[in-house]
């Protein structure tokens, strides 16, 4: 068999990203989980983790350990991570799905060996328990897609030697994406609360249809990709070198990414 | 096929059910969990919650709510105990697993519908959100345990509504035992910190041996038997009626259930 026919015979997976302002207000999540429940295709979901860490960070009296205007992970941090991102959130999501009749499984990288990373080196800055991605077990992730079990991923991995870290979820979703590549049709798809990238912040209907590597550099260069969005971006490329079929870029009410910004290499 | 031969092929599967102070302690958490992972065989395991909770609760300001003398589970409570059960131990725990070679999975009942329950009616008291098992779904734990991937569940449910409930995991061992003896030859081991129920407390080699139907009223007449282990054993015989073939009380360095004290019906 070649590769084309190996390449059409893939099944379609839909791996969807949700951020934390979407986590944060609870008509969003219930619009977005109730979009996710209907996609009738194999899918995975991954999710952020919103203010709430901050605010039981704050309501323990913990606080927060800042370097560069990012959040260092020290034990007492990871700890609060972990309940809300692993305790709270995850499971909420999963029961919330479960209701809308999706049969979904909470999930973190240590769970089945998903996800291994390792602690990121110190430099400049010790970020502390943060996690750099060293390797996805797709195989696993396959048996519970096959099952018809829906995954849903926290911001969490494990270092495989007991070690849980904090890890960031957009990174999670794009290496998950790259991993299933080689045995899925992968659609990988940020959502947010916007409808795309817009060239005009202060226009809506300014979205971008799309975006290549090229058009992406000049894109930063004119600050309309800026901040945030850049590891966002960066991740989606080298997701597409790996041999992922799509990126999107869309709002939280259009899940099925049919508008929004879609990524591509050329 | 006779039900003799049928019930001689099914494969063994060991349930083990550590509880708070196993959990509260990091030596004795390593040393059960290293066992645990040693065991060649299907097995699952359930854990408790321990004192953590109650710290969590306390750091956050937020008061102990009991009525005759239990806790009632109010929506801040539910919150943590979803943060320190599901996210914090149940997230440790499966790290742990995973450093010893043994491939967990971190699970509550909402995941892949595993456990149903309903929220406790309001009687003389209003516990909250506390489950009482509806329905354990035997057959999606079947389908991790074909994958060799071990289910670690933790003392929280859902009612397929998108509520998650407080659990109790001494009852979440044995329902997930009654529910899997008609698929394998259960073994359900409690262990704790006594080398099983003591004639004497003061005499810790005073070990019961067997413990039948008849011979546990008179214990609980003669107040051997007494609090925390009453509902243990209620639900021990319960899964005993359901088909289950041993139930064991027996000390943390002995998962093995080799000494202990033994329930069985007659």
């Amino acid at each position: 068999m070649d590769f084309f026919a190996m390449t059409m015979k893939k099944e379609k997976l839909t791996i969807i990203k949700i951020g934390g302002k979407i986590l944060d207000d609870e008509e969003k999540l219930n619009s977005v989980l109730g979009q996710f429940a209907s996609l009738s295709r194999k899918k995975l979901l991954v999710h952020g983790g919103g203010k709430t860490a901050s605010e039981i960070l704050q309501s323990m009296g913990i606080k927060p350990n800042m370097a560069f205007g990012r959040r260092v992970t020290d034990s007492e941090t990871l700890k609060v991570v972990q309940m809300v991102y692993g305790g709270l959130i995850n499971t909420n999501v999963v029961a919330k799905l479960q209701a809308n009749n999706c049969n979904a499984i909470g999930m973190n990288g240590s769970d089945a060996n998903s996800i291994v990373a390792v602690k990121r080196p110190v430099g400049d800055v010790d970020y502390g328990f943060v996690g750099d991605i060293k390797k996805v077990n797709p195989i696993v992730i396959m048996g519970i897609l096959e099952e018809n079990i829906v995954p849903v991923f926290c911001g969490l991995t494990h270092d495989g030697k007991g070690q849980i870290l904090n890890t960031n979820a957009d990174t999670i979703a794009s290496e998950l994406a790259s991993a299933l590549a080689e045995f899925y049709n992968v659609d990988l798809v940020f959502c947010f609360e916007l409808n795309g990238i817009l060239k005009n912040p202060e226009d809506e209907n300014s979205v971008i249809k799309g975006i290549n590597e090229k058009s992406y550099v000049q894109l930063k260069e004119d600050q309309i990709i800026s901040d945030g969005m850049i590891p966002k971006m960066d991740n989606a490329f080298k997701a597409l070198k790996s041999g992922l079929q799509n990126v999107i870029i869309t709002h939280y009410k259009n899940l099925e990414g049919t508008s929004g910004t879609r990524i591509t290499l050329e």
